[in-house]
């Protein structure tokens, strides 16, 4: 069973896994797509994500769709060879915040291929995987898997409108626009906002938000910094700003440019440390600033409007290459004027 | 200046009414376009809506779209000629609920064309309309008058859905499929439903429903009584549920096919009375059963909207009749095999 | 280890019932008191709660505190003899309503003492009772054990609270005085309310819900039917209503007495079938009609609330019977002018 | 007419001002009480608020009650002599926010005593002060003027909570002590916090906020550096923190006593400019970090628990100046070791 494993920075190998047992909760599944994410792709350079680093051998990967094998003695439902979405979360299901209904808080989580518990969560860059029932989620056996594989990143997408509120009408400004920014606008155009402007500091993803993402405006605010600042009339125009971009900076801008009573929701994940917040102007204008991370139900609501085709993902797939190829493919990767997102095709016989 | 006046059952006449003169926050706009909604009809055909009987002369009428002609002296960027939505509702500003934001629940409200109060409130199927500066919504030379006329009703679907709550990724089902049953079809899946299925009693506007304004699948209640039926599954499919229809056994069917803790939004109006609602249902699954009347910001939101292109509103457009022939309009706007909704062309100079 | 168990209708037996093993997330309780609730006097008296009829033995009760007495393999933390508080419900933890924080609601509960499901799902007046883990809230050791059994009451209050919405300042119904309303009332006061106002149709329970337990007015509705009129002033004096009577009549009369925009919550249970509702005055007054079942999180803050002292539920306690008197309790318990709560006392060495 | 009238920094002088006519929907009060403000003793020492440099005399107060002497032509039931609370704010009524139900954010806001607009708006330390009608909400003849002058500040506390959530059963903490900390522990204790822990670098208001004002627990983080650390535990151990003190280091050691989607409401005004924030924690936690800026409908509710009795505010009134000893008032108002607030009597036959 091969897997794209971690040993450090720049140390990525394709080796055998062990694979391992079920329990009775279990379900074994071959993955047939990965989609490399940030995440990966700063393991890949860093040999770490924030302040987490590679302790031991870590299997990447997270963005998997695949087809059951196997099933333990107490899931129902699930055949060989049923197609089906792969939730990376595995949360604990008993503490304070999974009861409360936001498991993407739950303190004792295991996210697949991630360096933030010891021994790590390995991922789901590998042939086999095993999984908890609650993981899987079921497809009809039509449904492409490639597509299928960006229920993930859709999910933190819809997560970050939810929290957002109700955007009916609204004017929505995204910073950044990688995968999960372009994710988010398309997200935030779909929640029904009359107006989407995305931003970026390079044009080729800044073209893929207007084509089919949902953007109604874009702004490469690297070239035009000028821009944005017609937003700050009648002190400010947006209702919501989503900051995507991680980029203080641009977090910084967005209070010149939102609503009193407006909303920013984080979902890039800025570096460790603090960043620079105009308070009193939060305070005197009521403005909402809020974190979202990662995402809850809504990997099944992204689930569903990938398989009903509500929402098309195929404008951010760039390519894929083989589990064999995962180096090159790491290395294609962080090239943002030619790549959205790549993909491996982990089983060349499930798609 | 010539007016459609109700003087009671079955009795509107084309006739002179009087101009007057304007306050200084008020605005006089030539209308172009008038929506049959309706309480037209009722008062058309009854004398009366609801509770509410004619009892001096009324000018009904009030989807309406126009012109600007003169304005108050208090009055500030309104030049003669800017086209205009117009919003029928002049709320008091300074009670209770207009303070709370909640000024479509002002117990001061004047609503255009309406027999609510005494004086009633005289409508906007008139040459020259009188209204307050905050209720026209100024637009560009090139916004399309008749589709404009549409905002009032659109902003009612509106309002419905943010009743509602976040619809992203859910299922959502219409009951009724009249002019503001295909408005909210067609907003739920603006704001992002994953599904609307819309139900009505004639196959002609879910047609329409299914055609352009958002449904994902229609039902004929009348020819298939138990289609609805599948949707009882696991106690109930829908995450929520919009009653457009005012038909209490619509209302009783929704129990059974709502999830528990799902929303149930009352947007059509039932007769005076009580109609029976299984309550120990509500109780045990925590449902919530909500009413929604009118609009608020939604108004504008709606002008955005259609302004934009955002929302087509073309697909309920029947037919346009000149104000002299709005009694023949009348007698054919209660023909659903036949129409959705038809439009007096007010003035024939303003488009 | 005997039980109080209801083989039907006006037939409760003290007899022994058998023991079981533990699962490695369970841990056996000695019950020190269980409060009698109105369920435990419906399958009293008609061998049913609603439809649902005891089909086989069924021990009664669920509100129910205790002392730990053996724990399962897995479980931390929860030494023998440890005080603690019982969460008579046991979630599934992973369907739907699990997942979104909505445990009450969820389709695959087990509640002490229930027969909603078959097999029936066994109750707390039972000397040893095994729980899993999470329903053990371990609480000080001074604390009194026979105010820690209205935890479960309080919480359904907190929750029916909860589900109003935010109270700081309101106007404040409450229709029903019994345990819950009176808990209810208490819960509503605590949350900020500015006036509550509680009915019954005694005199007796009304003068607890005046004396510590939060009314700052009480009616006798069935003594002064007049008085609630005065409410109607202005279309409606209170901001929420919470009926908890499950009376019928009690439903009615609150939509002349709710100011528009406001909330009805359901927390008493009607009989099966359905109540008339006004719905055309819910929704032109867009007023929200919301069910409220049982608890979640609740209990957790009911437990905090009783043991810092914040809430007394003292006034609410009406005598103690020993476990073998159960039946002569049962039958006491129904006469509402001498009696709010009673309880069964049911290891006489555990306090 | 005598007014405290701030010409620059260290320069009040106690001197006539003229009086003007009532427009129809004004009231003439004569002012009872005036209670001296943290923004009045910036005009007194600084000159300034923020950014907002007195450029022209300006009547200082906003905290202030009296009693009806004239009316305007259209002003219904405020007889001359009625007793009432005076709102400082007059939003336009008009505006987005003002429609929103967010006055507070009114972009036209004319608020009593303020240089934030020129000309500046003219305050309520004079004799007679002209209002618009909805400024003024009777009260009941024996209502004491000099507690019901703490209506506004209170409103100040009372919506901070309504910012943070239903606090029912919740751990909270309030991070200063002055007299809106101390307000703002109050109401949220009256919310129904659990647990309401309160700091400041005094001794002298943490034995006001222990004694009577809601606090659970106090602080004295000056002294007791450490105390807040053993909050940390579990990653935060408060539901929602008020932060009240407008000092940076307080509001940085928040985010690590907060829950994850806990809720920091920023009530205090820090220094224009930047404020270093942990947004990466706060992004990973879902951390909702919102600001709060006076009132809205707060007033009204905070006017009806002084009324009624339910809030005692008695315990932060620390002394009475006449008028004419303004200056002296202003001067030892800023000694926190020995007063919270002092008012002054600026009519003296009217209390």
């Amino acid at each position: 069973m091969l897997a794209a494993v971690c040993h450090g920075a720049r140390d990525v190998r394709i080796e055998p896994r062990p694979d391992r047992a079920l329990a009775p909760d279990e379900v074994r599944v071959a993955v047939a797509y990965g989609g490399i994410c940030g995440s990966d792709l700063h393991y890949y350079h860093r040999g770490a994500v924030g302040d987490f680093f590679v302790r031991e051998p870590l299997t990447l990967g997270h963005e998997v769709s695949g087809v059951v094998v196997e099933s333990g003695a107490a899931v129902r439902g699930l055949a060989p060879g049923t197609k089906a979405a792969l939730d990376p979360a595995r949360p604990c299901l008993t503490c304070h915040y999974c009861r409360a209904g936001r498991a993407n808080l739950c303190t004792n989580m295991l996210f697949l291929g991630s360096a933030g518990r010891f021994p790590h969560v390995q991922g789901g860059f590998v042939q086999h995987l095993v999984l908890r029932q609650d993981q899987i989620v079921p497809v009809p056996a039509d449904t492409d898997l490639l597509r299928l594989s960006v229920a993930e990143p859709l999910s933190v997408g819809l997560h970050a409108v939810n929290r957002a509120g109700p955007l009916l009408g609204k004017r929505v400004l995204v910073t950044g626009s990688g995968p999960i920014g372009l994710l988010t606008a398309r997200a935030a155009r779909f929640a029904g906002a009359a107006e989407v402007v995305s931003t970026d500091v390079e044009d080729a993803p800044l073209a893929v938000a207007a084509g089919r993402m949902g953007a109604t405006r874009t702004i490469n605010v690297a070239r035009d910094a000028q821009a944005l600042a017609e937003y700050e009339v009648d002190g400010g125009y947006f209702d919501v700003a989503l900051e995507v971009s991680g980029a203080p900076p641009a977090l910084a801008s967005l209070f010149k440019v939102i609503r009193r009573g407006g909303r920013i929701v984080q979902v890039g994940m800025l570096p460790p440390g603090t960043a620079p917040v105009p308070v009193n102007v939060l305070q005197t204008r009521e403005i909402e600033f809020v974190g979202a991370f990662r995402a809850n139900d809504e990997f099944r609501r992204a689930v569903d409007l990938i398989v009903a085709g509500a929402i098309d993902v195929a404008p951010i797939l760039s390519g894929t290459f083989p589990l064999a190829d995962a180096v090159a493919a790491l290395e294609r990767a962080g090239d943002r004027t030619k790549v959205v997102k790549l993909h491996l095709a982990i089983n060349e016989d499930h798609r």
